[in-house]
């Protein structure tokens, strides 16, 4: 039945919950938002009203339904078997916590039926450790969202061997029927692919300042004024291929040099000692670290990520 | 005398070669531009016409002055010690090749003044090898531009053990009157900061792809669809920031999943085998490896990132 009709439930209203429950909506789809805290769920439904009033008026809200008709989608429920009942997608998104997550399974597995796709929207937990125990296995996966998922449309989906695929397949057509763009791991690995390539570049950001070559502005500055821009449009296979005659003979051209200074790269870094005051303080000077500075500053990153999303989706109508 | 007023001179009429001289221009500056062969920097100026009246025709041209005045602060010379009589700077870009390099400088050694910048664009070639042997190495440093130039904004300032203050804050404040964004490496590093951070993301896309992971599309959708949009305004290290309570409490929050994971990364890769004709196919089924495919392509990034740069800069202006 997916993705042209769909009823879904998104459990736990935090932010990432709240984000799903928007993203089901302005694609068209029912959905209930639990929270098994008695009016936790209305609350973020207020929120969630809030939020789409300022994205209507700022011109950023997603799908081509008025904000009421998008409300009018998102039930707000307090009551697990209620909120399942019917459903064929759940899209899972409690604190990353291995033992609240397979309390919620264990409450989840005698209410779904045997063809509902249960989701899990963690970043770090593996689905070999929190699926292998469920009653219906084949139907579960990790279906992992970037903050803020609202602007950012990559989703990771993660299978765990006993994955069917046809749970893979009907997330993936679901992820799309939701504007979003799924990449599909072929099978669990630590970090999955985001937080892989991000760590990588952390570790070498890291060592460049831990060694004294640069400061911890400039090392943003070579991200956001050098490799950023090209990365917003083009991966890094691409932009290989395209800086030289194509691929192969990019990796003929520059293997010797690249292969000397991956093995200059040196150890992983610990994250602690003089490196870490020196970060922290220069990422302070710019933004404090108290919650209504960092939060300002998230919003200006947030309406920035919004005119690039605009930017890239009226390019890609062309 | 830098920057309020200055004779630049950009050496060998190439690809970087004339988006320096357009950069110069484009900034207020008179530039010479320099190539050995006869003909061929006048050839670079026809180009360089070409380019500018196509960027006014799409609204991108940089700087304030039209572009006939921008065109007529550059000089296409045959003559080296014409090329360098009386200018304060010197942009080399010839090819990348030691002995190249070092019979440019021999010529330069009795031309230049002393207190004549002279900067390579080097990407791999260490200054400590370029330099030692000039007669004012004082005067000389490494200032790598990313393609294309011109829209790209980074430069990279790379001293060598023996390059003065002065000659580094001239080239710095050089580089943000051409609205370049200049960072400074404290020592030369093999791949200075750019290069490495990018091949660490190569290193892991590469892995993801050999291991069976994920299909070649999809790496590269990991960073245009996720990271990349991020990178484009925020970088790593304030990405981390951001993302907990400021840049200690995410340290502390995942420094044991980030260890264990970059623990998880393997070996180097080779760069051959199996992985680069699955590499190789992907790319070339979305762009052939051939001369026209790959222009029109790599037109279309930087048209991208044209918009980019417009959308950065007039964030900027706010």
């Amino acid at each position: 039945c997916l993705p042209a009709a769909c009823r879904c439930c998104v459990s736990y209203s935090g932010l990432i919950g709240r984000s799903w429950a928007m993203l089901f909506a302005a694609a068209g789809f029912p959905v209930r938002l639990y929270d098994s805290l008695p009016g936790v769920a209305e609350k973020a439904l207020q929120d969630i009203r809030e939020n789409l009033k300022s994205l209507a008026a700022s011109g950023s809200l997603r799908g081509s339904l008025p904000v009421d008709s998008q409300l009018s989608l998102i039930q707000a429920v307090a009551d697990l078997s209620e909120a399942v009942s019917g459903v064929d997608y759940v899209q899972e998104c409690i604190p990353e916590d291995l033992s609240m997550k397979e309390e919620l399974y264990r409450q989840l597995d005698p209410l779904l039926g045997p063809r509902t796709v249960l989701a899990s929207s963690t970043s770090c937990l593996l689905p070999s450790a929190l699926f292998a125990q469920r009653r219906y296995p084949a139907n579960c996966l990790v279906c992992h969202p970037v903050n803020p998922p609202y602007f950012v449309r990559l989703v990771e989906l993660v299978p765990h061997a006993g994955t069917g695929g046809a749970a893979l397949s009907r997330a993936h057509r679901l992820m799309r029927r939701l504007g979003q763009a799924p990449v599909t791991l072929r099978r669990e690995i630590p970090g999955f692919a985001l937080n892989r390539v991000q760590y990588a570049i952390i570790a070498e950001a890291w060592r460049l300042v831990r060694d004294g070559v640069m400061s911890p502005e400039d090392v943003d500055l070579v991200m956001t004024e050098g490799l950023g821009p090209r990365y917003a449009f083009v991966g890094p296979l691409e932009t290989m291929h395209l800086n030289a005659e194509g691929f192969k003979s990019y990796c003929e051209r520059y293997e010797a040099g690249m292969t000397s200074i991956m093995s200059a790269f040196g150890p992983l870094p610990n994250f602690a000692g003089e490196a870490l005051d020196t970060i922290d303080q220069a990422m302070c000077a710019r933004t404090p670290a108290n919650q209504e500075s960092l939060s300002a500053r998230r919003k200006w990153r947030d309406e920035r990520l919004t005119e690039l999303a605009k930017m890239k989706s009226a390019q890609h109508a062309e």
